[in-house]
C-alpha cells in the first residue's frame, strides 16, 4: 500500500528532531539491495529553487538517471539557505550513501517546512545511522514522517499486473499548476530505461499533480521522483505510463481532499471551450478564485462568480453561448439562468465532493482542474506566526 | 467632497426597492444645465461583460465622448441577463433622459451587485422622477446610493487650483488588476476635449484602479467614467492629468481600505527588476497569494512565502540577490535570512498599513501594487448564500 509495494523495495522514517514537536521528521526509500536502479524527477519550476531540489536534480545529471535511495525531511525546506544549503543538501546525501554503501550521487533527497531557516545538521547526522538501519518492508513509517500540516498520510498503490506502482506523498498547502509543495516519491519493479522512465513520470504528473489548484502557490521544493527497479522483470511502457498515472491520481486527490482547511474536494470541468490550452486557463481560474471557493465552503449556488472568472480567464468566451451545472443540475444555460431543481440543487451542493461543470459552447476544448474550498480554517493554518 | 465638489454638477440617491433592505440603490450625477459634457470611460476586460458596460461604452462611441447623466444602481449587476437585460439598461437610461430632457445616448448608466438576475424595472420606472427631482448640490446621498459591501462611501476631492476633480466610488470585492467589481464616477469643472479625456482616464486609472488587487477578480460591471463640464473655463491638459490620477489614487486606497473583512491595507512596492513588467508580475504574484495574504492577517514575519511567491512569479529571479524588507525592517538580504530588530519588525507588521518591500537586485525595474489582508471576514462576506 506504500513505497515498498512493489518488489525490491525498503522504508524507513524516525524522529530526528528537526521538528519541535518531536514528531517524525526525517524518511528514507531505498532498494533493497543497495543497488542504483533507473530513476527519475519532475521539479519546482519556481525560480526560487532549494537546496535539496538542485542537488537531487545534479544527481539524477550525473547518474544518466540512477538512484538506490531517496531521503527526505519535513519541518524545513532547506531553501534560501544559500551555498550553506546546498553544502547540507550533499552532505545528507553522503551520510546516507555512507550507511547504505552506495555514492552519495545515488542518494536523492528532498525536503519540505519552513523557509529560510539552516536545516540542523547535527540532529541529521545523528539519525542517519538509526534511519538506515530501520530500513524494513513496512512504508508507513516513511510515509508519516513526510506529513507537515498533512491531517493524513498519503499512500498509493496501483496494480498492473505483472508489476506494481507503489507511491507516498506529502502536501496541504501551496498547491497549484506547475507543482506545489508537495513531495511525492513513486516506486515501481517493472522494467523501464531512465530517458522513458523520465517521459512517464512527466505525463503523469502532468494530469494529476499539475492539475490541482488549491491556493496558486508553487514552493521552492516540489519534487516527484520514481524509481523502477525492475524486479518483476516486465518491461510495458505503455502499461507503466498508465498505472504511473493512476497512482499520480490517487496522490493528487489525496492532497486535494487534505488540502488546508478543505471541507470539499472541488472538481472543475470545462468543455466547449476554443482549444484546450483556453479549457486550462478557464478551470484554473474558477478553481483559483478566492471568491468561489469561498461560495464552496457556504453551498452557495450563485453562479454568476463563476461566470465572471470564465469570462475574466483569457479564454475565448461567449456571454451567450456558456452555460454552468453543479453537478448535473444546471443553472445558467446560453448565459442567462435556467429553471432547475433547488433541493437537488441543495443536495448536491452540500455533498463533500462537487463537480463544477462549465460549457463555453465554442469548441472542442476541455480540461480538469481539481481544487478545495476556501475557509476559516484555511486562514488560520495560515496566518499563524510561523 | 463628492462629485458636486466641481463647479456646475449635481447629484441624487434614493432608495427604489432593487436591495430588500430597503437600502439605497439608485443615484444619479448630471450637469446642473443638463446639457451634455465632454465625457470618457475606462470599462471592464471581462468578456463576460454586463449589460451597463456595454450600453454605456455605445453611448460615448455614438456621442464621441459627451454625456449629460450618468445613472447608477446597487443590488443588481445586471450581468448575465441577455438581450432583455440589455433593453432594460436603455430603457433605464432613456427614462433618465425623459426626465431630465435630454437624450438618452447622453445618459450612461452603471450597476453593481447580483448576477443572472433581471433588473426590477417596475422600481426603477417608478422612481426616475423622484430621483430627477431631488438632483442637489450634495454628493453624498448617491455615494451612499452605490454601496454593497462597502462599509462606508467613498468619495474624493482634488484640488486642481483653478478647477477640481470630485468623484465617488464603490468596490469591496472582486477587485483586482484590469479593473475590479468597481464603479467611480468623477467629475471635474475643467475644459477638456473628449479624445484627451478618454487618455487622461485611461493613464489615471492605470495606477490607481488597476495596481489593486484585492482578491484577483476582475468583475462583469466594472466602470470608470469622468465627466469634463469646462465650467471653470481652466484648460490644462497636463495638470488635469495629474488631479484626475489623483483622485482615482485616493478611491483605489479608500477601496483597498475598505476590501471585505480587510484588517490591512498592504504595498507591495518590488525594485530591482529586470523591467516595470517583471516588477508588476512580481508584485501583483504576492499581492495575489492567499498565504502571503493570510500571514499579514496573522502579523506573521515569515518571509519564505514571498521570496516564493517572487520566485515562481514568472519574472526573473536570482535566488541569492532578493531581498525582502517588512517597513524598512529588512528580514532576508541577497536570498538568507538577514539579522534584523525583532521588536522594530513586530510593530512594524502590527500596524494597520504595512509595507512589503522587495528588491530582486537585478535591474532598474519597480512596481507597486496595493493589496490588503485575507481574513475570516473575507470569507463569512463570500461563503454565505448570496
Amino acid at each position: 500500500m506504500s513505497v515498498t509495494a512493489p518488489k525490491g523495495f525498503l522504508a524507513a522514517g524516525v524522529a530526528c528532531g528537526i521538528k519541535p514537536s518531536g514528531d517524525p521528521d526525517l524518511a528514507l526509500v531505498a532498494t533493497a539491495d543497495r543497488q542504483p536502479v533507473a530513476a527519475a524527477g519532475v521539479f519546482t519550476s519556481n525560480r526560487a529553487t532549494a537546496a535539496p531540489v538542485l542537488v537531487s536534480a545534479d544527481h539524477l545529471g550525473a547518474t544518466g538517471g540512477r538512484a538506490a535511495a531517496v531521503v527526505l525531511n519535513s519541518g524545513n525546506a532547506n531553501a534560501c539557505t544559500g551555498s550553506a544549503g546546498r553544502a547540507d543538501a550533499e552532505r545528507t546525501c553522503a551520510l546516507v550513501g555512507e550507511h547504505l554503501g552506495t555514492d552519495a550521487e545515488h542518494v536523492l533527497v528532498c525536503s519540505t517546512g519552513l523557509i529560510g531557516i539552516p536545516l540542523p545538521m547535527d540532529a541529521v547526522e545523528a539519525d542517519v545511522p538509526k534511519l538506515a538501519a530501520a530500513l524494513g518492508p513496512d512504508g508507513a513509517a516513511a510515509a508519516e514522517a513526510i506529513r507537515t500540516t498533512d491531517t493524513v498520510r498519503k499512500e498509493a498503490l496501483v496494480d498492473g499486473g505483472p508489476f506494481t506502482v507503489g507511491g507516498m506523498a506529502k502536501g496541504a498547502a501551496m498547491l497549484a499548476p506547475s507543482m506545489a509543495t508537495m513531495l511525492a516519491v513513486l516506486t515501481t519493479d517493472a522494467v523501464a530505461e531512465p530517458d522513458v522512465l523520465a517521459e512517464i513520470l512527466r505525463a503523469g504528473v502532468a494530469d494529476s499533480f499539475n492539475a490541482l489548484l488549491v491556493d496558486g502557490a508553487t514552493s521552492t521544493n516540489d519534487t516527484v521522483l520514481l524509481l523502477a527497479n525492475g524486479a518483476s522483470g516486465h518491461h510495458d511502457d505503455v502499461a507503466l505510463a498508465e498505472v504511473v498515472a493512476a497512482a499520480c491520481t490517487d496522490l493528487a486527490r489525496q492532497m486535494g481532499r487534505d488540502a488546508e482547511g478543505a471541507t470539499k474536494l472541488v472538481e472543475v470541468r470545462v468543455t466547449g471551450a476554443a482549444s484546450d490550452e483556453d479549457a486550462r486557463r478557464a478551470a484554473r481560474a474558477v478553481a483559483g478564485s478566492m471568491l468561489c471557493k469561498c461560495s464552496w465552503y457556504g453551498c452557495d449556488p450563485y453562479w454568476g462568480r463563476i461566470v465572471s472568472e470564465l469570462g475574466s480567464s483569457g479564454a475565448a468566451f461567449d456571454p451567450d453561448t456558456v452555460s454552468v451545472a453543479y453537478g448535473d443540475v444546471t443553472v445558467c444555460r446560453n448565459g442567462v439562468p435556467a429553471a432547475h431543481d433547488t433541493s437537488a440543487l441543495e443536495r448536491t451542493m452540500a455533498a463533500r465532493d462537487l463537480l463544477v461543470a462549465a460549457d463555453l459552447g465554442l469548441g472542442p476544448g476541455r480540461a480538469t482542474v481539481l481544487t478545495c474550498d476556501l475557509t476559516h480554517g484555511y486562514v488560520d493554518e495560515n496566518k499563524g506566526t510561523s
